[in-house]
């Protein structure tokens, strides 16, 4: 399926977003589209289309600029995303699941297919420590060039996000585009200093009250806020507030 | 207090979406400022900053166009709010106040200390038809040139909208600007061909969890709709889906 022409209004108003190069941990792109009242789908499990097509346009083109695309096991099993680039050169971008219980069954998915095809490239599954992959999804995985990776306290803490970081980092991910859903979402927003650029599409249309909110547990700042209007969504870009880091205090201290 | 400029560009913006004559109703303006995550405040009876200036400015534009502004008895008790027009000539709108246990007491309000001073018009309070008013109230309001008027059902049906409106219609009001709370808006957005025009300012912030929500019991969808960019807020215009006009039926055939 093609996309529709990139609005070229949304070079300029997306390049102060763009990634840029940090030290410990990749930059972090967090982006959805929601409606008016900030649903991401009509319902749980569920796949709604809420903005236009030029925005669709514009997702491919951020993930463009991307080294990895991270959505949790939720998207994963409700939409069976492609989770490939389809602007411009096809560059390819490495999908990332967090996948704590492993209960993703990679060899029936559509990206699979597509490695299988060498459309696209594997991805890293990150499950919790305890999970226990099945066989063939790990083989198959790693026949396709990708890996499971485990990491302690992914289901305890529901997402250790430094740790998730921390893990790409060291898979040479530099940057990552966070796409969803509800839960990755609203944790990475209370996450201090882990999101570098937010970029939120609206929609106009209200899905109500049985929809799959975002809102973060706590109200939060924006700041370097910018809106781009299109045929018929807002976009709105932003970064958060950086608290400034602190010093680990000994806690045996007063 | 003074307004900000109202930015030119609003002028063309809004001005598909005024009121224009209708029969049997007053026009219906819904309007209200939200957080990207759909919250109108912080937490319930408080009051919370979330648009810029300029769209305050909007705001009073708006209701010089409007012959009424109504809003619920919590937001009354939440704001004390002015309820006035503050945009071009002053002119005088009627502050209209869905009060069904008559809980307000209109004698400690901003609104009646204005009135006292001549600065705006007296209120319309509607109330349940089995609510008693304070007698110093209903005085007081009645020297202001205002009124209590009591409707049928106006509790037991949460918000009987229709019959709110035929009862300002009735007052020889042609339009009404409906303001908020949350439980006004969500209730409105899901009456049936009762709501003409929705104009929603987006703020860059996320009030979290714990704000207060605006979203409707069921899903709907709007057209005509326009989005105007602002220094720091998105404002979407639009109108609901109106249903085709459908005759009663008779309850009592197949």
């Amino acid at each position: 399926m093609s996309l529709v022409p990139l609005p070229s209004s949304i070079i300029p108003f997306l390049e102060p977003y763009l990634p840029r190069e940090k030290n410990d941990r990749p930059f972090v792109t967090l982006t959805w589209a929601q409606s008016i009242d900030s649903r991401i789908a009509a319902a749980p499990g569920t796949q709604t289309k809420i903005s236009h097509p030029e925005t669709k346009t514009m997702t491919h083109y951020l993930r463009a600029y991307h080294d990895a695309i991270l959505v949790g096991i939720g998207t994963v099993l409700a939409d069976d995303p492609k989770l490939t680039c389809r602007y411009g050169n096809f560059s390819k971008i490495r999908p990332v699941v967090v996948d704590p219980a492993a209960k993703w069954d990679y060899s029936k998915s559509t990206i699979s297919t597509l490695c299988q095809e060498l459309k696209a490239l594997a991805p890293i599954i990150l499950t919790n420590r305890e999970a226990e992959p099945l066989k063939e999804n790990v083989e198959l995985l790693q026949s396709h060039g990708g890996s499971y990776r485990a990491l302690q306290f992914l289901l305890e803490y529901e997402h250790n996000w430094i740790e998730v970081l921390r893990e790409l980092h060291a898979c040479d991910i530099k940057s990552v585009m966070i796409e969803g859903g509800a839960k990755v979402i609203n944790s990475l927003l209370v996450s201090e200093n882990l999101v570098d650029s937010v970029i939120v599409t609206i929609g106009p249309v209200f899905l109500g009250k049985q929809g799959v909110e975002v809102s973060p547990p706590a109200g939060l700042e924006l700041q370097d806020v910018a809106w781009w209007r299109g045929t018929t969504d807002s976009v709105m870009a932003a970064r958060l507030i950086t608290l400034p880091e602190v010093e680990d205090l000994d806690e045996t201290t007063e």
